[in-house]
């Protein structure tokens, strides 16, 4: 993504990502929409469908992953970089991570959707927060006699 | 979840969730399973698929939410509460926030996963650093021409 000679596409690229939001907006969804590139070419384009899937995950940052390693046949995308039309919530952003997308534009900042109830930073802040701070408790629970499954797992032939 | 009277059940929704991690794993997939509880009953019960379908965001917690919503029919699952056999990763976690999820107990800590590669601590730590520090660079473009895509959606009829 820092290669000069591709450099001219980010725009085109951007553009793409926005219409899909503009047209998903028109079509009564979201106002989301992402390209995933990897080497220069378009290998996924997504829009967000939470409303006509009621899946509270179909961001279409993570809905362009998915379909990108669908049709790369590959869970890792190293290198691969995402255009979204708004800021990543921290949920798409982590699934960038774990997965090698090496980086990632976006056009609307969270404040830019502060007054429309479309920023997620206030995920962002709770997740910054400490464990035990956060509003959603995270615990652990470890019942007896259950311990080993890393390690079976591990001798797995 | 802090009702003392349904307190008892927490053990069970753990150990069913590691049960789900072992057949998984014994099945050939990673060790990972995740049960989702609403009003003390289980509405959704998942395990990790990516080896099986090379979707990298196939972890047992999302697919749990996903499922969840969908017997649900809503996109909120506030008030639930995730049994997740390991330590929920950031893409999870934040997953949980944005449908509402009131808290999550897990049986394996990210220490636990280290030693067999099962950890996502690293990628905790990367979002932790501040934006232009993570690995994964996420930076604004916005063309030319493109402003007042969320206003327009604001005033959709």
């Amino acid at each position: 993504m820092h290669d000069s000679h591709t450099a001219p596409h980010h725009l085109e690229f951007m553009r793409e990502a926005i219409a899909l939001a503009r047209a998903n907006a028109a079509a009564g969804g979201r106002p989301f929409g992402a390209v995933l590139v990897c080497d220069g070419r378009v290998v996924a384009r997504a829009v967000n469908r939470i409303l006509e899937t009621h899946d509270p995950t179909a961001h279409a940052e993570l809905l362009a992953i998915r379909e990108a390693a669908q049709a790369l046949g590959a869970t890792r995308l190293d290198g691969c970089t995402i255009y979204a039309s708004g800021h990543p919530c921290p949920m798409c952003l982590a699934a960038m991570h774990l997965c090698g997308v090496a980086g990632a534009y976006y056009a609307y900042s969270n404040e830019d959707g502060e007054p429309f109830g479309l920023s997620t930073a206030g995920v962002y802040a709770q997740m910054a927060l400490p464990p035990a701070q956060q509003r959603l408790p995270l615990m652990r629970l470890l019942p007896d006699g259950e311990a080993g499954l890393y390690a079976q797992w591990a001798q797995r032939a």
